[in-house]
């Protein structure tokens, strides 16, 4: 059983394929974040730069072309002695167009820009290419809450706080909230702001056009528009090398996105117990060892991302501490942070999508354990309507009799209060407005 | 030296007044987040509620009277068996109320509130009696570093990338820079809405007026309203009792500003070093062991808090998993991490004022630094200019002649190349942009 | 309602006396590291360290006297400008032992020494006095749990996975687990060093007999000998105000805690839910709205220190990273999340002693949601005895005949295989194993 | 430029080969950690447990056979229903067995086991799998670093704190520091336990020989010893399937790890700078755009871990709350968190043993920056000497005569004072202490 087994694999082993990661493996953000997703925007971005450089379109195709040949693998590991991809992908490039194109078309390549301008960018471009599919599967999470919480709006459930039933809610208004934190995901993600990053080796623009003796300096910004454009990402004020903002701006928004799936992902985890069968997902996840169970698998991988989360975007964070024109490793922490923050929120709505869209409700057990405290889950109403005395009276007296507290209050002539579908308050109206909310 | 030594003092050994806390002790954001604070916002709260619920204004007013004569650690230590202040702020309030104006006045207290109604409800008070302060000491800093950015728009000094001097930067685009970086801070603090939050035991509403047998639910609605306009908060769509939006977009915001101003913190560290000398603090702080020296203390506070930040803010969005209708911990473990982030970002942003208020910036320094590498640190612009082969060739040339760079280059008749003040590309064009933004 | 009502709170409202911390509030923990306590811990340092330099008892009782007459929130607020308490507490010491004693007696006051080493070493004896009541409620944690392990080692109930009830268990081994996280949790604690720190302005004992001119330096090591002695602390190889070892390996260790003890928070949590009924807290937290409500509060209570130990902690590792001889924000940045750390442990191994002690079980209720998927509870066994084969012929037979899998086996001859009783495994073994553990 | 592009990759996309994790790319950890090396570890605990139940060698084989004929990413993708890799695992060894040696064999694969009590055994497995190439390059690290320490014992240089020359210290105190810290790492790493995991569907070994009818329960024990022995991993006192102790554990020691190796990077990024110019690593990365900078990449890398780790690890100390028999969430979480930690830590020790074989040390540069202050950096020799006052005589003389407070002294007969050679301390018998430890 050594690991020098002879059976031992070949292929090499530093790749990772999803294995410990089942809330994100086979998800579109997967996939749109993948390492060959990045080295494809980072060619994007290489090629970008040249066509607003008014590099000719052979030479963008070049770059293209080249770009499209690279090895992931051979990109990583040239990468080691510099710190950064772009440094092996910029020689890479221009080998590849030289050949192809000539030494003159090999100058546009990466021509005065530094990898930051580079890296930066292509993860913005990276992230424009994954959250259209992550909004997607939040719409497909608010829809299918909206219809569960349409048709239950009057379904009585136990509230619980702190673990203990309380008073009666609706599982209309329940669904509602989750459905509320859904579109607060998707308002918070729409509003994220994805702009390139193009500043040259210390962010004046120096050496693309901003430097020009004699010139204005308006050139480099002209450039910038042009770089935005061509990406089909936003124009920033100012080149955000060491100003952060939309790093963090994305990161929250995907940890809060993550978060708030989590939230459902909970009560859908406690919903499901064994003891409480309120709700079950549409088709459970099996087990290794037996054979009856039906796990609440989509729930589980949905509260794994929000357990992850929290850490991540505490390394963004920390990375807004960018000092001088370019850090010394806050810039290099982000670059997992933020794609595995892509990865988690990805999946995580993929996921609630799949639990939303499939999950079962199961109001007659909801009924069943609103008779587990024998009417007190109603003693509020009981108190509110006849006084706390009174109330007060009813429970002594169901001691007394060893009854329960509905019974005793049936007895004395109060079984009007003690039915908890009499005392879901504005349940029904709130409903109706969240689902309002569009 | 033992702890039951007899001069061991006699206070309440369990209260902090900010002894581990420099960054924030004596500021405003301390005292508007202090326990005095919070009492004050709890009592506010039950106030406005019973306001809202048509208590008279005597009884309103005997509950602030009856509030303002709490004992914070009366109330603190009332509250362990219960996990919550409210519980024994409810019980007390009660009983003040009720010497003063009898049993029906009382009747008005807490009437159909949870705990988490008045709680979550005095913490968005308390935010919003410190943000104001927070967001002028922002504007402190912005206005403080304009003047600064727009006085040093060309004033050259090196542009640093992984510690190494690069290209030629100029301080103006470094304050303007920082200035951005602030102003993002102010626009998400701004842009935090603060709701009142008010559901009742499940959020139904119930015993508010949303369950009165036969009635619509709406007077719970009305209520919130009235709630919120008591209270000069935002009235929410839903109760946010599990729904903790609120509470993390004015967490992500807080920690936001603090890492925001860490970045400029950060720079002015590196920039103060001995060997730098490019910029110092107004006042610089003293030592206990070196009279010589003035440290810049403001700074270091400001990184304190940058590095404070991000663990508790990833405690909230931990915390949006909110289970059930009151979680059981979740709740209670984001009180003191918001607190701390009002706090932290409260203190930072008053440092940070001061800091861009007294800062003293030293152009001879940096010009003196802009030599060190003999020109090295413009062979971008030489490159540029002559191509790559003719930079290599001067710098060959230097290293044949034994003397620096710039020297060979003035000796071959490329002066002008070499001066750092003419390759700042479109620096002052970027600050002057920056500097629009208001 | 204004923040400006007259009758707003005059008292400094800065301090803060547990309002918002109530799993801490009032512990001996909240005491052994309030700032009174710090303060204390800071003078004693300096007595100890003039001591250790050789001034006489009266100058050492001069320190302390002059030390017991401070006002906490007046060095709070002096050590603001230099951005520690230490360099307004040395100066306040030798103003009180100079008028006290003489000049020459103030000399003897922070004699070569720098803030850091006060601090550090005052942090350290804070933790030593904190950690014997924590090691206690451990302990008596510990000793509950074994209680109710013994008592429970056959008492079957059902092992839950994914939320799930998988097969059976029982709850003394479920104890015992408990107390096993407990008793890592106490070793780990054990295991903390926690030295004194003495270096002097840059860690090389220049000033404190390391650096008299023609010296060996052994002067200042056997001085740091002398002021471990007179602290009760240990003596470190090397002064380690860059070094935070010791600071973090006591941080790991709370944080440690605070999650272990939460994994039983989480199980009572889970077990007092009104729908599970397994155990309940001896007496339960009440409820501001509802009467009949009996909460696990010191569950409740530990969960939230466990939700917040993680971003403490996280403080800690981020300041591992101390550069030069003193850094500038990454040790300001530690000395509220080790307090906090301190703080949430000790809170938190009151509440599970609390807990554990009170902690009560209803083997009954166990047994009644034994029966509640059928026999599918023990389906494995019936699987393992008969062949998987032969155990889904009789799961497709009770679903024909509409019986429960545990009926269907009884008729068929295998009622002993449905017995949750005959399915505990090793538990028993198990639970006599980690008993045996002291 | 869409990302629909014909030039797109048809590669799958979702895989990562190290393109943005230049700090960890192409190390043993790296490859010991990669899906490939989990997978193979999986099967290895497979093959292990089957061993240990008596199966024939020839099954055991078969199982290996088997394994090593597995798709990760197939593998992959089938354990999303179930939410984690061991069930499809499980499935296809069964089937591969089944068809190689039938039936009966097939019986041995996974046979009374749960998900958890593979994956858990193999995570430890890779973990001692990986930390061998960890622990030799702390090694490589420490060895480097004491030479460094040695040869350096006197070369003076400024100490610095809050970033300002304080007063002396000498080169051979700090690579003494660093290395103490790295022995720390290797020392909490090599504490580290490693056991397998055994339990069966909820920890009681119920299905494992420890629920045989009539039988003791001692087979199941005996079991968990024969699979330890057969992987070479610990018996643990108790399944740890929710008592996560080695988890934390391990994550802890790596998060240090990481944390310790950030100081020395943080002091040779700060060491590196352009102006102080006091060390440099042994060949500086390159720049993509400027070619005339020799960066400090190694150090930038380990910098990047030690921002990261801290997230990370906090993950870990989140998942102690681990509820039930198995979390629906927790477990799930600290996958991808423990393996990210082992990489971290094994990135970052293999760039610090580069780093530390190849730096560079600059005396003549420490000398001369110890200029920088005109003597100031000695002036705490200077107070210790003559007094404070005699002290502040000399600062006023050299103000009023314009020259340095060095000059200053020498005029007046104190040269002897000045010279910081003379002002180490005790940093020498400092240095020869740490080096004594192994």
């Amino acid at each position: 059983l050594s690991s020098t087994d002879p059976l031992a694999r070949d292929a090499d082993p530093g790749q990772d394929e999803g294995l410990l990661s089942p809330g994100t493996a086979g998800t579109a953000a997967e996939s749109a974040t993948g390492d060959a997703a990045v080295l494809r925007a980072l060619v994007d971005a290489e090629a970008a730069l040249a066509a607003a450089q008014g590099a000719p379109p052979a030479v963008v195709a070049a770059i293209n072309t080249a770009g499209a040949e690279l090895s992931v693998r051979d990109v990583a590991l040239r990468a080691r002695p510099g710190g950064n991809p772009v440094i092996p992908l910029a020689d890479l490039l221009r080998q590849g167009v030289g050949s192809a194109a000539g030494r003159d078309a090999a100058r546009y390549v990466h021509r005065g820009a530094t990898s930051q301008d580079i890296l930066d960018s292509a993860l913005m471009l990276v992230a424009a290419r994954t959250l259209p599919g992550v909004l997607d599967d939040l719409g497909r999470t608010a829809a299918a809450l909206a219809a569960l919480a349409a048709a239950h709006r009057d379904t009585p459930m136990a509230g619980r706080t702190l673990t203990q039933q309380a008073v009666p809610t609706a599982f209309g208004l329940k669904a509602a909230g989750w459905r509320s934190l859904a579109l607060d995901a998707r308002d918070r993600l729409h509003a994220v702001r994805l702009p390139v990053q193009l500043g040259g080796a210390a962010g004046t623009l120096a050496a693309l056009g901003g430097g020009v003796p004699g010139g204005s300096g308006d050139a480099g910004l002209t450039l910038v528009r042009a770089y935005a454009g061509e990406l089909g990402l936003l124009e920033p004020a100012l080149p955000w090398h060491t100003l952060r903002t939309p790093v963090v701006d994305l990161g929250a928004a995907l940890a809060f996105t993550c978060g708030a799936l989590g939230k459902a992902a909970a009560d859908v985890l406690t919903l499901s117990r064994t003891e409480l069968g309120e709700v079950a997902e549409g088709s459970g996840g099996g087990s290794s060892a037996m054979p009856h169970k039906a796990n609440p698998v989509h729930a589980t991988l949905v509260a794994a991302a929000a357990k992850q989360a929290p850490g991540l975007v505490s390394v963004l964070y920390g990375s807004l501490v960018a000092e001088d024109e370019r850090p010394a490793g806050a810039w290099h922490a982000e670059w997992p942070a933020l794609r595995g923050l892509l990865r988690l929120a990805g999946g995580a709505a993929a996921h609630a999508a799949e639990l939303a869209e499939g999950l079962r409700v199961f109001p007659a057990r909801m009924a069943e354990n609103l008779r587990l405290t024998g009417g007190l889950v109603v003693s509020e109403r009981v108190s509110a309507t006849l006084g706390k005395a009174r109330a007060r009276e009813l429970m002594d007296l169901a001691a007394e009799r060893g009854v329960s507290f509905a019974d005793a209050a049936r007895d004395e002539g109060h079984g009007d209060l003690v039915d908890p579908a009499g005392w879901l308050g504005a349940a029904g109206s709130l409903t109706d407005r969240a689902l309002h909310r569009s």
